[in-house]
């Protein structure tokens, strides 16, 4: 079969708050080839990966990434590989291009897997998916007595393991920060994993994020998540060596195999995340997965979005036994919650099964999404390049 | 003063061809503060980067670029290095973001020296601009007898280095490439600096990168430049190991700090290649500058296109004396020879001058660039986003 049609579809809560909540919007994907349908969704801004699916071209290694994907064969995953390998290649002088190819390759899994009647992570080679032990992924609250009352939702909610981000950690004093931290811990009690996120808040700069360690040690937090920007090498390498207990993760922000693989071979990590929706999709979070399961790094998936991302980012890591964490939206928009009818549920053991149906096995619901659709056009030399003026059925 | 307005204008030869010339679009940036006019050129896809200017918000480190330089204060040099900083704060998961940056960082360069009546090397903290010289840029000929009369009329005219680059380089066998540069080196001459650019044409792949060295080094190349992907630390590492007098040349691919400074330390770099219209505008490229300094490399521009891009990319090591090579786009399009009427060109001893003028020294010359105007239309949502309807007088 070939690659007979690919569709972008912003969607929106009618209001974006200046937040770190990353399911306010998406970008979901539909792929159409010999008669199937695929979808993918793209960790991006919508608006800025549409323009690249078509913008005219400027050179030839700045092609608009349609040019690489619009009629090509796709019969097997060889051809997955050979089409991400195209986009980078004909398009690596635009920027937006790893987050568009992102949701598309996402959404040539699932076509493919339904074609062969397989989930993908068995089309990925593995013979069994693990259960993953889900972390209840939210944000720091306003004020330590906000994350205590989190803390203590997500303890009641059955999770094993919950990760508190952004907010005010790194914003205020270490002690501030150490409150919150002790707020969290207090919270799930002594058997939950804490796991900490601090969004990139010390941009490369080692002092201030080393002034939280001995609080997030003495809480037993299991990581530090993005104390610096994605590829400031040296500086996580300099706080992995000041680390006793608590362990680095970061990469969620890679949008090529290269970036994680230094951050895998220069940073000092002990968990690489990768979200599939901006690295390149599933085929180039498998490669990283590979990567890291050679050099003992852990891998971890970065999603807080949809449950569509969701089973997207379990599969490159599906059979890998060792790896048994999962990062797990706790409190996703209105519009992350109604994208599917589908759900990935925790069972009583606080794990989430990989579903086994062919594809991704999540379908998004239309009818409900319908509220959701957000209207684009695009004109360049009075020609319409991009028009969504029909909402999708 | 505050920054009241930015404008895109998007210029494009009629028809774009598919092949590595960079110079057949442009994407011309104009910023507005205090009734001084600054200008700046992203090294970009236009389309894409004008959509990331004001697309809406996703989430907090999701926003436009515009929601970090409309109505800033611009005074002095630490208010461009505020505004860099906030961009990249601001619109981290925007990945175009970078290259929209880069542009507007240039301007707003510009607009400063004007207003303050100095050339931007000096707002750098340079006491002078030592001349560098200039390396003719120019892509391979389909065949070794083209390459050998493009060396020659690149000899006739005065230049002291050549550059070969893309074109069939790397994607026929070890014995094609030679006799290409084996042609090329006749054609020089004895006396000038032979470069070779690959254009990534091996991915990570060592192997037939290495099968070239041979080659490289019995002509004298000075440097192989990109052989690889961007990033691709551990490939250029390996190379660079098995080179005896060739240098490896790469970087211009990195659209932030990081990336370029890895580059500097795992990837085995003599000489790291900067596009102030890609890594975050003259800001960025100046703290390659001093890194690559500190740590013996040598940083070198890279441009491609206009002589108001070619100025941006000179001014971040203009008073570093030692990093004495300078690209020079040697055949661009119709389009960048007419941008600007001011031009950069070589003396009898091959070498180019910085402009000493305010600002970038450099402006776009509007009446020529007229033909070549595209007309741009976003809308979502039912509202205009960005309208170029009106061409600039």
């Amino acid at each position: 079969m070939k690659i007979d049609s690919v569709d972008f579809f912003y969607l929106s809560l009618p209001e974006v708050r200046d937040i770190g909540d990353g399911s306010q919007d998406a970008l979901l994907v539909r792929v159409v080839a010999g008669g199937q349908i695929g979808w993918g969704e793209c960790e991006a801004a919508p608006l800025v990966t549409i323009a690249s699916w078509n913008c005219p071209m400027s050179h030839s290694a700045c092609k608009p990434v349609r040019a690489s994907v619009l009629g090509q064969r796709l019969e097997s995953v060889v051809d997955i590989r050979r089409i991400n390998a195209l986009v980078r290649e004909q398009s690596f002088d635009l920027l937006q291009a790893d987050h568009a190819l992102s949701g598309i390759d996402i959404a040539l899994w699932d076509l493919l897997g339904k074609k062969l009647g397989e989930p993908v992570w068995r089309l990925l080679g593995y013979k069994r998916a693990y259960p993953k032990t889900a972390y209840a992924s939210q944000l720091f609250g306003d004020d330590p007595q906000k994350t205590l009352r989190a803390a203590r939702r997500v303890a009641r909610s059955g999770f094993l393991a919950a990760k508190f981000g952004w907010g005010p950690y790194g914003r205020g004093t270490a002690k501030q920060d150490a409150d919150h931290v002790r707020a969290a811990r207090e919270g799930l009690g002594q058997d939950t994993a804490l796991l900490v996120d601090a969004g990139t808040v010390w941009g490369d700069n080692v002092a201030p994020a080393q002034a939280r360690i001995k609080a997030l040690e003495s809480c037993r937090a299991v990581w530090l998540e993005e104390p610096f920007v994605s590829g400031a090498l040296d500086a996580y390498h300099r706080l992995a060596g000041r680390c006793a207990t608590v362990k680095l993760a970061g990469g969620e922000g890679c949008h090529n195999f290269h970036q994680a693989r230094s951050m895998i071979d220069y940073a000092g990590l002990g968990y690489v995340q990768i979200d599939a929706g901006r690295i390149g999709g599933i085929t180039t979070a498998k490669q990283v997965a590979d990567y890291a399961r050679v050099k003992g790094v852990r891998f971890v998936n970065h999603t807080f979005t949809t449950h569509l991302a969701l089973s997207a980012s379990l599969q490159p890591y599906a059979g890998l036994e060792r790896d048994d964490l999962c990062e797990y939206p706790f409190e996703p928009s209105a519009l992350a919650r109604e994208f599917t009818t589908a759900k990935i549920l925790p069972d009583a053991n606080g794990q989430v099964r990989i579903p086994d149906k062919p594809g991704l096995g999540i379908e998004p619901d239309w009818p409900a999404l319908k509220k959701y659709w957000v209207a684009v056009e695009i004109k360049v030399a009075g020609r319409t390049l991009f028009s969504s003026s029909r909402a999708p059925v």
